[in-house]
């Protein structure tokens, strides 16, 4: 047994057998941020720029993502989900913006995948809106934040 | 005007037209990365682990998801990409892994988004088949590194 | 509280959670019309015009269309649908076309989007078959008829 | 010759033929509306009830929508958007809201189902978004009020 | 060289790059059957049994999957599909059904996975449309009838 | 009635109604083929030509495609499958490969169209990795091999 679940024993990529585990409540929350230089932030906080479609259609696109996550992710299971929250934040001291996914479903298996596809999917959302006035921008620090359910129960991290 | 043609004199997102923009080749190149713990890279990069599948696996996830750009994010085009190609490499340095993925087109707007996507969703599936052994990886470092056609013509950063 | 509750206290829009409700079985029924020129209509009902495929094909897309409610309205749950019936009749009175969209699940959220989404998109398949003989149609009258399960009960409106 | 392309000789419903027509600029303009009560327009105008989310969450909707036209409709062709604009307003004349798409494209085929299709899904969001406070909505007066390009040149409506 | 150009040097797949290659005129056919038990055939011809149905429900299918076979398959270019036709007949003598998918398009690339696509999706549906009453069904045959365009130029086989 | 559950008495296509049916284990395995001439199984088989990539492709291809089931089967059911496996081999006896596709879901129907579906989608990709050096492959022999849970029981063919 190697520990890589998704890869059987001749090493080939499969959809892990998960009809056995439980169904419990799960959530998951997963943090990234997009960095920009602080005349593009200062560009979406002033009054001219609408800021808030900015971010509204990167949240939104991020509960869309979140939705497609087994359709995106080769080996990922579909689940209905029942939670997706994204917030966006903008943050001076990077500068740039933080984005935080919430996810939730009552499964057989967790849904770090679905909170990190809404983060990455809302980082990608941001960065097409700003691109015509900054093309060096970054995505990153893109992790899980927290977990509850299935057998390894809750745990966190900052 | 605000620079920002994605949205319109009253803020409403919309697609912005690029109906008289010329059709012209258009290249696009980003970068990213998975940073894992030496020991998760050590058993991908070890005999018992089949680092091939793996890679090939997020490799493949990134191609597809390239061409699923402009249903993910809200305000893209969608192109007839005429290629598109995602080599993730082992990094022990990170330690971790590095992804690049360079797509083309025949086109009226560039390919940033589909090559930055493509990084995206490549990440997120090393994650996703490492995530048994790992749950502390971070994904980062996604930027544009290159860019070909159009009006603004050739760029490159690191 | 605003009673929307797709919006959060800042006006955020979000998926809303749905873990906390039963799973009860679901019912909801939606009614739409499409309304032409006699003529138009006419060609429909006669023999020349092979009517049976006008209808059927949208009657199709009117229950393909219901399965991807979650993918096209933003804050959808995604729901195991366990039955979908699309019919559609020609009404003379009209002159034009009715279109009658029954979906049930055993789930934690209603299934009127659902039918909604099935009268909606078959409204809109019927529209693209005739199109070449009538561009003065009007899709319309597209509301919930009847509704049952979940805690509000069963409710029914002409 | 039956008028209706869609359909062959014997009526068997197919994608038509449009290899041979001419690539030239099109544009097309839908219009529809969401009736509701006055007490839930009044709750979105007023200052408690995000009325921006609401409304822009349905405009981007329907941009999204429009991309997907050729997976809804069975027999529409995939066309590479160059533009797609989704406007809404409050009417309180209704009372509700209308909703205004207009679509671009360089193409063989017009892009009138891009247009209805963003509109529809627009209404369909505004009653989802809408529908905890009022189940009483109706979508409708959906249709086309003008097109351009292709050889049947510029044609409008009301 | 190794003849395989969706294979790169080092072995990853890659969706290869067309850019150079002409704009033409392709067209591909694609055929392929489904075997039943002649009962099964018999319930389908005979007047109680709504054949019409059974048919045209899985040649839409066959048009729809057409449009999606970039979205299967994994390293297909996505093309703007100009037609799509899918006839199935009744073929006593398999005894089972034919099925026969005509794609044409203006593009850089064949047509040929869109023909194939059809047509394997076609005989999917007729299989879930007759599964209840015949469980030994059986797909085959599958194979490029005639090719055109492109560098190779027209190509037959039976 | 006529045994064909997906048409109502007027012969119009539906999603049955499967509200009422147990939620039980349910699993299905389908198998098909792809046939090609000596000299392309060579080629794969060759050390000069990455085999791995070809097949591990397919699989992935064929995971993915059982998840997309219920979007390209017009009548069928979405299902939360809890397991998908792809496993394709070399036959020298065809020549050619086989594909064998087990899914698992905890639901109300069978899974047999994921199996199947699976299957063509693997094969399908086959056939777009080597139809550059071969042309005449032929795609067959796809059947369900077993079937397990719901009311009908377990059942089995070779």
């Amino acid at each position: 047994m190697n520990g890589l679940s998704h890869l059987d024993d001749q090493g080939r990529a499969r959809m892990v057998d998960v009809g056995d585990k439980a169904v419990t409540a799960r959530r998951a929350r997963a943090r990234g941020e997009l960095r920009c230089t602080a005349a593009t932030l200062e560009m979406v906080r002033a009054g001219k720029t609408p800021k808030g479609s900015v971010i509204s259609t990167a949240e939104l696109a991020g509960v869309m993502a979140a939705k497609r996550t087994a359709d995106l992710i080769p080996l990922c299971h579909p689940l209905a989900l029942s939670q997706v929250d994204v917030a966006i934040a903008v943050e001076d001291a990077l500068p740039g913006f933080s984005v935080v996914a919430t996810v939730r479903t009552e499964g057989r298996t967790g849904v770090e995948m679905e909170a990190l596809t809404a983060v990455s999917v809302a980082c990608l959302t941001l960065f097409d809106m700003l691109k015509a006035v900054d093309r060096t921008m970054t995505i990153g620090a893109i992790h899980v934040t927290a977990k509850e359910g299935g057998k390894s129960g809750a745990w966190e991290q900052i």
